[in-house]
């Protein structure tokens, strides 16, 4: 699949933003007009960059504000479409952008609109150039992509195409079942951005909230299928504006972009039919007859996948069957092992070839402390989560084609191997073979604390505001995760926003916070210890909670305080029984119900950026204490500011 | 007026909540049930700190979910009131908030409800409550006001009363004649919120964009006069979910809310009828006959204003005539008078008493520079604006009493005396008495420069993103400059958000400048000079651009460049004249153009943090040359990053 990003996606100068799409791999971009005026560099630079760099210039645009006006205006327009593409001459680029006509347009009548688009092909025949016509959705007369291909297909040119772009289709919830009637070769431009669902007018919700496939809400699989099916051959370009994109670091984002089509592009791969060349790739149209006046590829039913797009699979992966471990590094080993021990928790042992790393447990919740130098890092902070995968190499394989950056990792020769990517925060993932039993791993360390029953519940990451959307679709394309309804949480100094990404299983749960954004965001592990940085946690389920709070408070842990209010409001929301109040009340124990069960709860003091958490589910509550957390935010804002 | 804010309102514990509240000078507050619950304060401790801080607690909210139900629901709802009723006892608190049931209703019959709300009034009374029912914009069954009115008055119980909530009625744009059907006595509580104009689902609206009156699109003044005229003499509230102030210090948003009370009392009162316990205050009702069960003050027409509410005005004041000067403080006087000399400006001398103060004039554009300490200070940044207005002493009154804290000047003797306070961005706003003719401190300088034609045009100023409201609302509410509609310009870093604030002629132009949430906020005046501080620039005007760029080129001005690409693309958009064209290229001149005129501009280089704009307007051009500012910003931003 031939990848494209316009250049509106990204931060920084158009010069800037060329070389991060070719670092990424994109094999093209479109050229957004304001970029390159803004530019101190010529056209003829630009290409020759772009050429240098091996990129592909795909689309001029946007050329707006053209048809469905009277003659006079029409020919002022024609005059403007010449100096454009004398422009695209400089650029050696042969392909613009026509939007349907937003502030303009004062005739609505299709016959028109026909006739100047054939007028416009004309001129653009003459010039060596291809018009691809979008309805936007906020167009004056055109806004639904069906309606913008009957007069593509009326004016009846060979240099008047479609564009499809799933924002302007999808945002208006069309009917698709008409994308099948396009032949492949008569689109002559594919543009992607997923959204997340949001009820607000449509201009606003596409200049400010679009973000990469499957970040947002909506189903690009289905839709980049559909578009398969009618034989499009070009390119699969990313045009999304998003606030964030715009601010965020330029590199970052084109390789976040570049992970969201190669993802999209094997999942529309998994879905396609297996036997090579199959009949139903096309719907009939003229996608394998060849007839192609613009010079364009129609791929077609002959290439491999059956599509004309050359869809690329991935290594298929399931979710992880469950976590394998915590690995935290901390420069205060003494309290954070007296606060795993008041957790119940076991020293199992040093590694037996790494003397600053050990391994404390509690049954299968499994945590790794590396104790940190100093000059490299200070503080506790989370450092890495393994996962247990039914095929780690596989999600190794998959992990590395969606342009994770490995972790470097130094290996003894007969320690078990492990391999791992940074996730977008900067955590470690590692992917480990699910067994079933113990992991090997683990008797590297040292025997003993398996008896107990216990497991890792959920670890709560904090994320950067600004990557926040690349965390979401880190965690479901190289994991398998499944991203959960977000919700606000109010907290004294602003709100966060939290977020659950989770196996259908419920096996593996990762609750990611955004901080406000004025607090310290966590970028770079370890570099940021101390004062204001949202801190993350490990929550630990066991089986009976007050043996576990009783345990920790005779082994004097300071537990994060509860007020006497909050169980006054309890007794009133759930009408308790009073000596569970009292025993909650007594343990420091936070308390939750919904439909099929209870959880009950309570949380340790902060070190570094880390705490814990201590959870018991009971008959399948399924929640994880969200009205609670404004008490345990508060209480954190009180210890921070000594209030 | 008797004045109140809810604690959700603010940033902080409860405790930091009340504490701002006070400070500020408000009456009392609203008490949010979640602000409580998460405090470690008992409600005995809490309302002693409140009568300390002498602020009455007015309402206690929100009570949910209660009406609308199957009897065995209402039964545990009537449990829950109770248990509340007693911790408000304890709070020594008489009037909780019920909102309209949005959960758990399944009755949409208006008998079963009535009924249901004399029952809870039943329960009130015996503890001594009132219930102030209000209709949430997205109630099950009740979401308009005056459906709310019609259940209160239909349970006809003196415990039962409605709430009105400006949000809530203006949001659903619900016809307002009826308010004037409710006696005031029966409105039990007042709450206002203002919010900008905005395209989407009522519920997101609510939740995180109201703002503080005078701070949004809505006409509150009309809001609150409406109330006022049915007698209502209870609290004027404000009720704000605001994302950007939950995170804001909490001290100077609870003054900016007293402000915006103050003002719209102000509005209220401007509006009102001058002959006081005038009949047209009141509308019939019984808000002179004071039939009150449950303690109230009623007031009425017996109060100086005519309403119930004592409304208090301020010295009014109409929006400056002109821009007296503008005060830069440099640490690098040679580079910024170099500049200043380039663009035409003149050296007048320096202040008689003040060595390291000079003036530089162009006519009537007043530039004065201060030599900073760089003890105190770095860099070259805007450091304040002087305003012509009608009356000084009056601007300087309203601004006092609108909580503008003045700046500390040391004042000489003989020289004129200019009082002024800091804007929300930490500048210096001074009133100047205008005269028509040249300011009179101006001969404390020295004389000449006047014979030039120039004026300052406009005034571009930096906004943190946390106190753009608090800054719109200063400019109005002090200055009585219009807000203008806001648009966004794309630069490499981000979206730059604009709004003009201006007076109805012209003559002052305040272009507020939002930078991206990335770069650096101005805060502290001149304690961030270098870096990614957004530049804040002044634009002088002149009556020919080419004579005033020829002389800055011959004086070795250093443009800030302008793209050829961009003048290629001026000449497809407006089809210029080519020696037009020549001449706009030769100066780095740039051009807009609209249906009256045409502007054309140009850029310095930024001295610390700010540059210059010499512009020149032909035949009435009303905007900004907002098209050409991503054309500054990349290359502003090409400067700053040497890319």
């Amino acid at each position: 699949m031939r990848t494209s990003i316009a250049t509106v996606c990204l931060s920084g100068t158009l010069e800037e933003k060329l070389h991060a799409a070719a670092r990424a791999g994109f094999d093209g971009v479109e050229i957004f007009e304001q970029d390159l005026l803004v530019s101190p560099d010529s056209p003829e630079t630009i290409a020759a960059l772009a050429h240098r760099l091996g990129l592909s210039l795909d689309l001029y645009q946007p050329f707006r504000d053209f048809e469905g006006v009277a003659e006079d205006e029409f020919e002022k327009n024609l005059v403007r479409a010449q100096k454009k593409f004398d422009l695209m001459a400089r650029l050696g680029m042969d392909t613009m952008l026509l939007c349907s006509n937003v502030g303009t347009a004062t005739i609505a009548d299709d016959g028109i609109v026909v006739e100047q688009l054939r007028r416009l092909g004309d001129l653009a025949e003459r010039c060596g150039i291809d018009i691809a016509y979008e309805a936007l959705a906020w167009g004056r007369f055109v806004s639904e992509y069906d309606h913008a291909w009957d007069l593509v297909r009326a004016a009846d040119h060979p240099r008047i195409g479609t564009c499809l772009d799933s924002f302007h289709i999808l945002s208006r919830d069309t009917d698709l079942s008409r994308i099948s009637e396009i032949p492949g070769e008569k689109i002559f431009f594919l543009q992607l951005a997923d959204a997340p669902a949001l009820s607000m007018d449509v201009l606003s919700w596409s200049r400010h909230h679009r973000v990469f496939p499957g970040e947002g809400a909506w189903d690009l699989t289905d839709f980049l299928a559909r578009v398969a099916a009618t034989g499009y051959a070009g390119p699969v370009s990313l045009e999304v504006f998003n606030d964030s994109f715009r601010q965020a670091d330029t590199q970052r984002t084109a390789i976040d972009g570049l992970r969201s089509l190669r993802w999209l592009e094997a999942s529309v791969a998994a879905e396609a039919p297996t036997d090579h060349g199959a009949a139903e790739a096309s719907t009939g149209h003229g996608a394998a007859t060849g007839h192609d006046t613009s010079g364009r590829s129609t791929g077609g039913p002959g290439t491999p996948d059956g599509t004309g797009l050359d869809l690329q699979p991935l290594p298929r992966v399931a979710a992880p069957s469950g976590i394998n471990y915590v690995e935290l590094s901390t420069d205060d080993l003494g309290t954070l092992t007296r606060q795993l021990h008041q957790l119940g928790l076991r020293f199992i042992g040093f590694h037996r070839s790494k003397p600053q790393v050990q391994l404390w447990r509690r049954g299968s919740a499994r945590i790794i402390i590396t104790e940190v130098d100093p000059e490299t890092a200070r503080g506790t902070f989370l450092r890495g989560i393994g996962f247990e995968v039914s095929d780690a190499s596989a999600s190794m394989d998959r992990a590395s084609l969606l342009h994770a950056v490995e972790v470097p990792r130094e290996q003894t020769h007969n320690d078990e191997v492990l391999r791992g990517v940074f996730a977008p925060d900067g955590s470690e993932v590692f992917f480990h073979q699910a067994t079933g039993d113990d992991p090997i791993w683990v008797a590297e360390f040292g025997t003993g604390g398996v008896e107990q029953s216990s497991r890792i519940d959920h670890i709560n990451l904090a994320q950067p505001a600004h990557h926040y959307d690349e965390a979401v679709l880190f965690y479901t394309s190289l994991l398998a995760l499944e991203a959960q309804p977000s919700q606000d949480v109010p907290s004294p100094s602003g709100l966060v926003r939290s977020q659950v990404m989770s196996s259908a299983d419920g096996a593996v749960r990762i609750p990611l916070n955004v901080s406000p954004a004025g607090s310290a965001e966590v970028t770079v592990r370890g570099a940021n210890p101390t004062g204001d940085t949202y801190p993350e946690h490990v929550a630990i389920a066991c089986e009976d909670i007050f043996a576990a709070a009783a345990t920790a408070l005779g082994r004097g842990l300071e537990f994060l305080e509860v007020p006497e209010n909050y169980y006054e409001d309890l007794e009133a929301r759930f009408a308790l029984d009073p000596q569970l109040l009292d025993a909650l009340r007594e343990h420091n124990i936070l308390y939750d119900r919904d439909e099929t069960g209870e959880f009950l709860h309570f949380y340790t003091a902060t070190i570094g950026s880390v705490f814990f958490e201590m959870v018991e589910r009971r008959t399948g509550y399924r929640g994880y204490g969200a009205p609670n957390a404004p008490v345990r935010l508060a209480a954190q804002h009180r210890r921070n500011t000594g209030s």
